[in-house]
């Protein structure tokens, strides 16, 4: 197997991006996990391909490092729309990209001496039996008390296309994520499991967060998770609709936008190096 | 810094080489943990610099992902031989690599359609003191009895420039090497600390060997480990003075040659991409 690929990451996030109207990309994806594996292959936490589209201009599909293919991820949209741009393969700094999660239109926009990228994570859903959390029916889980081994905890529950259970604290760094995040993530009351998200309030406009994901463990950044933490923020009144949110592999900026209920990530994508792989 | 640069790992043991005849290592080096970082840099469990050496063909450093400099790596040496071969930086199939731990000889050999590298690790040191083991003055330690939590493990050392504990066990799956690895490597006896080998005889010609390194975990490989666990198979008469060694990262055949006492280390390295860094 040879192929060229170049190497992103957003907020530690990383990927392997191949351009699939060069390469053939066939016989490529079903290697995802060899690619990924971070001492035989490439590293990352997904390979990411570029494939054409009848109905936007570009089909973006990514794979996990188990070699599962995902719907749609953040960060890696992120990484997939500068990639693209600065390739050359679109003229447009604001593009249309075909998903499994639907057609997503990042924007790439300049801040200063960086280049940061636009993303509409689309709208929250906020009713309990659709975040899931059972025993609540449609209400809105809004800083409800629960106790697990002997220990309170307020929590807010956000979905953005996957569940989050949102917790604030009075400082970060004296939560054991370790130990509680797989407790909550598996608590009965989330029938899908979930992520959690510990969150220390800065200001109104900054927030710091740390996130236990679904399945896997404390990652960098969960982009979906810096989302629900804003609308989670927003829902009880501790921080403003835009926020820049702290997270272990950097910073993201979360609107959660008044007049068409959407939320709009923005953050870096960077890229690190170029290959030509011949494992 | 922009620089190009070659992928590779020899058993999982991975390492990014960089051409120091052609690249301006003194600005690369100093950045050697950033470089190794798996999700932001390139990833690697060391950053290799070829170099001109007045004494021997090549000068070879390394640098741990941490940003310390080792001494030397028999993993990371077959990379590098293997690496200035196919460059063409030498035409030389055994060449002289100087090393912080002295001017290394490998040597590159075919193996049907293998390409294999040997290398000679040097003498192993069995005297109790100098590997060293606190209390045995200058006794060989074979197969002694020590007592830990309650359970009883027959060790052997051995250094092969840094301290082996060698316990051959009955069934390699059946150990807990998370419990009892990194507590054998602070036991008293061991006033420098000391790696730790679990192996299973397969055959006098082959062995399965799983590695607790000190100050480290497991991990998929060790050359000096797979080295010393040939010494204590031939000392405790397990194993033949040559044989092969199934590590978790791959197979390393290992030879301890009767006549000049030198352990000889034969295994693969594996190139996996190319590319240019511009992070």
């Amino acid at each position: 197997m040879n192929f060229k690929f170049t190497k992103w990451h957003g907020c530690g996030n990383d990927f392997v991006i191949i351009n699939g109207l060069e390469e053939n990309i066939e016989t490529i994806q079903p290697q995802a996990a060899a690619i990924c594996n971070r001492n035989f292959g490439i590293g990352a936490d997904g390979v990411i391909t570029v494939c054409p589209s009848e109905n936007a201009d570009f089909c973006m599909r990514i794979f996990n490092s188990d070699g599962s293919e995902a719907e749609m991820c953040g960060n890696g949209i992120r990484c997939f729309a500068r990639y693209v741009y600065e390739a050359k393969l679109t003229t447009k700094s604001e593009m249309t990209i075909e998903t499994k999660a639907g057609i997503m239109k990042p924007k790439i926009i300049a801040s200063g001496d960086d280049v940061l990228v636009t993303v509409n994570m689309g709208n929250p859903v906020l009713q309990a039996d659709k975040v899931p959390v059972a025993g609540f029916a449609d209400k809105t889980i809004i800083s409800e008390e629960i106790i697990v081994d002997n220990e309170n905890f307020h929590i807010t529950c956000v979905s953005m296309g996957n569940p989050h259970c949102i917790i604030f604290v009075d400082d970060i760094n004296a939560v054991d994520i370790n130990k509680w995040g797989p407790v909550l993530e598996k608590h009965q009351i989330f029938p899908n499991k979930t992520n959690v998200e510990f969150v220390q309030v800065l200001n109104r406009s900054k927030l710091r967060m740390r996130v236990w994901e679904r399945g896997a463990a404390i990652t960098l950044a969960c982009g979906t998770g810096a989302c629900a933490t804003l609308v989670a923020g927003v829902l009880n009144n501790l921080c403003d609709r835009q926020a820049s949110l702290q997270l272990d592999g950097g910073l993201l900026s979360i609107e959660w936008n008044e007049s068409d209920n959407n939320v709009y990530m923005t953050g870096p994508a960077t890229k690190v190096f170029e290959g030509k792989y011949s494992g």
